[in-house]
């Protein structure tokens, strides 16, 4: 088979090492992972996360729950697919899963639900699991970056390109050679789906989009190595996805510095608990408020100065509805960061729809920005303008909004954040995520990967606490 | 909620009743549903096929074989998602499924898989399935006629505009509310997906297609019956359906004539086992062939007069290495008719890289035709120009091939098909074939939706033959 960009991806992620992956990047990739145990444990409770489960039980049939795969929200067991399905739309429900920037991509919510279950499944050692976690982040990185910002304005890139990420990810851990793992890329992309339609109702597809590029990709993974054969040429051929769902890719960034760039370091871990979209502005707002210290009511009107891309995803969400919507709304989240300092999952759930942050809502616009939306999205710079009731103005900026590459979270403030969603959505105490945390923090070291939550243990805490 | 295209389309999926399809409509889905079943059968022991029912077991865990619902290609018996997945999968194999020309989308492949496996599911009548399925082809007609020739270009319509037809019917057997289905349409094209780029490597997404429209579609349903939401403009959106996918959309084509226009029956039965593209030009050949009483050595040249679509399909197929690839390749159709007056699945299995089919394949052209084109979708005129090797030069033409519906099959002539491709697959003897069938014809009677294949009867007839 001749060379070619999509060849070469395949080629890199089935023959990707452990050796060959710097330690800081093994160190980053071990924060992102229990960074996505925390938003997976958030899931448990929400209406459509708890939908999508029920369906997984009934599709299974009768004995789904004695598979070797933990279902994280409520420590069932069922086959690496339905864990894939339910752990995908489980960890992107509270909107504080991780991005990259530059492809606008959100890589743990569909790369660690599969890395997890055929980990657990085929009885894989923690360094494979953080081997194929690196080929979903650095392929799906690629291609989000690949796919361009035109598809993005219609396709939830998540859904669509997490899709071949979930399904790098299978392979790897399968052991695929290349020309399968180049199969395993056709079967996915070619189910590549995801319309941002859904946010204009506060309809639920986010979560079917993640569930099913998780599913969907570890079964591309899992029929390539059974012979199945896929395109070849699905991300740039004639009648391939960027053809259908692009007007400006660039085949050159599928194999941008393989293997000396590692995408995966760049991603960012979400501070707070809304679209990524508002936290650039949330941040300057916070810097001017700190700065002048200025209390809610001080504050007449706020311009957020944004890119394009903020004003597709946020400008149709004019009047939040709910906690979902809530967080696609940049006054609510200005509002939230105005009265409490942070946004997250609390904040919204008792106070979206507070008469003061509604008021604040409404002081709130947005404008595009030439400078933001030319950095943007390598860089998410944040820029607001703040007047005062007393007639002052004043112009707040951040370069790296809180939880970017160059201003990430410490191992501290990662756990502190999964303390909050667990105790937040009640899917661990905080024992629990105490033990789970230890666990999951020594994942790169662990000869097997056992489950998440160690049973043994669990009931033996319950005795002491009961 | 205001009235908008999708939900008209919506309510009338939801509130269609037996009563007011006409007599005539309710006997051409029978004849559609048992054609249907041929085509099912037809698909075992194809290792696309084969290798999707390996995972569907796989993924539905250890008791997976404890379902209600049948998988024909092996009278196994699973949960409502994995036998429309297998179903589907092996439906669309043979090539030999049903086409709407107008929409060029396959409506049973998707369809029935949803219908019977939900209707044995619930217990449904035989009416019931009816209905739905009258629902389904409706629904995904008018949508793909929607969604017009530009998406055909790149996507797979039965891949992704099926995935709302099968939700139509998933969603009219479970009841669901106008709104409810409305919600089924969200979440299923949300998930639409199939790219042509496939095709380019006698790839096998094809399967991977019909078999996730059919199961993605009755997921929707599922997850709306329980509360899942959806976008409520999937179609017409900003960020729906034809914004991504589509740049010639009319959504007065949604509702044109519902109720009045009965699609159902403006679905053609495939009579030559190629793609559809390929029959007009077969039946025109055979017609010259016929009239003149040609041998495949009189005759020197062919070209082919199409439209566009066809160039745009079949074009890239050149030198075909697989027998589905050949079914793809207008010169290999052409000469199995000119040699054997059919294209069916045995001529291709053992003639598709015959040297005489494969010489006459290379006298074979295809050219852009303004006529043909013109009345393309909604008339799929055949045109031909034969040049003999004593150079005499015939023009043949059809205006409709056989198989239209000014041209349909017989109730004998589907026996006759589905004998034959069950005898092909090995799928069923020629007795379980006949019994099948008997029970067929008579499903619109049926109280309730029995097996396909009667158990109780196959082993009497097993030991009757022993």
């Amino acid at each position: 088979m001749n060379d070619h960009p999509g060849l070469t991806l395949a080629t890199f992620a089935a023959q990707l090492d452990f050796g060959s992956i710097p330690p800081a990047v093994v160190e980053r990739t071990v924060n992102l992972y229990v960074d996505w145990l925390g938003s997976a444990l958030a899931g448990k409770g929400a209406r459509p996360v708890e939908t999508i489960a029920r369906f997984a039980r009934q599709a299974a049939g009768a004995a789904a729950n004695n598979g070797p795969c933990e279902v994280l929200i409520d420590r069932s067991r069922t086959t690496p697919y339905f864990a894939a399905m339910v752990n995908g739309a489980a960890s992107h429900f509270a909107e504080q899963d991780d991005v990259h920037n530059g492809s606008v991509f959100h890589p743990a919510t569909v790369v660690f639900p599969v890395a997890l279950a055929l980990a657990q499944a085929t009885r894989a050692s923690g360094r494979d699991l953080i081997v194929a976690a690196v080929a979903g982040y650095e392929v799906g990185i690629r291609i989000g970056e690949f796919m361009g910002r035109s598809h993005y304005k219609v396709f939830h890139t998540t859904g669509t390109v997490g899709t071949i990420a979930a399904a790098a990810t299978a392979g790897r851990l399968l052991g695929l050679s290349p020309v399968q793992m180049l199969d395993a890329f056709g079967s996915a992309g070619t189910q590549a789906s995801g319309l941002w339609e859904f946010l204009r109702d506060a309809a639920d597809s986010k979560q079917l989009h993640t569930a099913m590029a998780a599913a969907n990709g570890l079964m591309a993974a899992q029929l390539a190595a059974d012979g199945f054969k896929g395109a070849t040429h699905i991300l740039d051929g004639a009648q391939g996805m960027a053809a259908g769902m692009s007007s400006d890719a660039d085949p050159a960034r599928l194999v941008d510095r393989l293997g000396s760039r590692w995408a995966t370091v760049e991603t960012s871990f979400k501070y707070h608990a809304a679209c990524r979209h508002t936290h650039p502005a949330a941040d300057a707002l916070l810097a001017v408020v700190q700065a002048h210290r200025l209390a809610p009511r001080d504050i007449a009107k706020v311009v957020a100065h944004v890119h394009q891309g903020a004003i597709d995803v946020l400008g149709p969400v004019v009047m939040p509805r709910t906690v979902h919507q809530a967080k696609f709304n940049m006054g609510t989240v200005l509002g939230l960061v105005a009265h409490h300092g942070y946004a997250g999952v609390t904040e919204f759930e008792q106070g979206f729809d507070a008469d003061a942050v509604v008021a604040f809502r409404d002081n709130v616009t947005m404008a595009f920005d030439a400078e933001v939306d030319a950095a943007y999205p390598a860089r998410w710079i944040g820029k607001v303008t703040v007047t005062t009731t007393d007639g002052r103005v004043f112009n707040g900026r951040v370069d790296e909004p809180k939880g970017d590459p160059g201003n990430t979270l410490s191992r501290d403030e990662i756990a502190t954040k999964l303390h909050r969603l667990a105790a937040f959505s009640g899917a661990a105490t905080e024992g629990e995520a105490a033990r789970l945390l230890g666990n999951a923090w020594q994942i790169a070291g662990q000869a097997q990967v056992g489950l998440v939550f160690d049973n043994a243990h669990a009931q033996a805490d319950s005795t002491v606490s009961a």
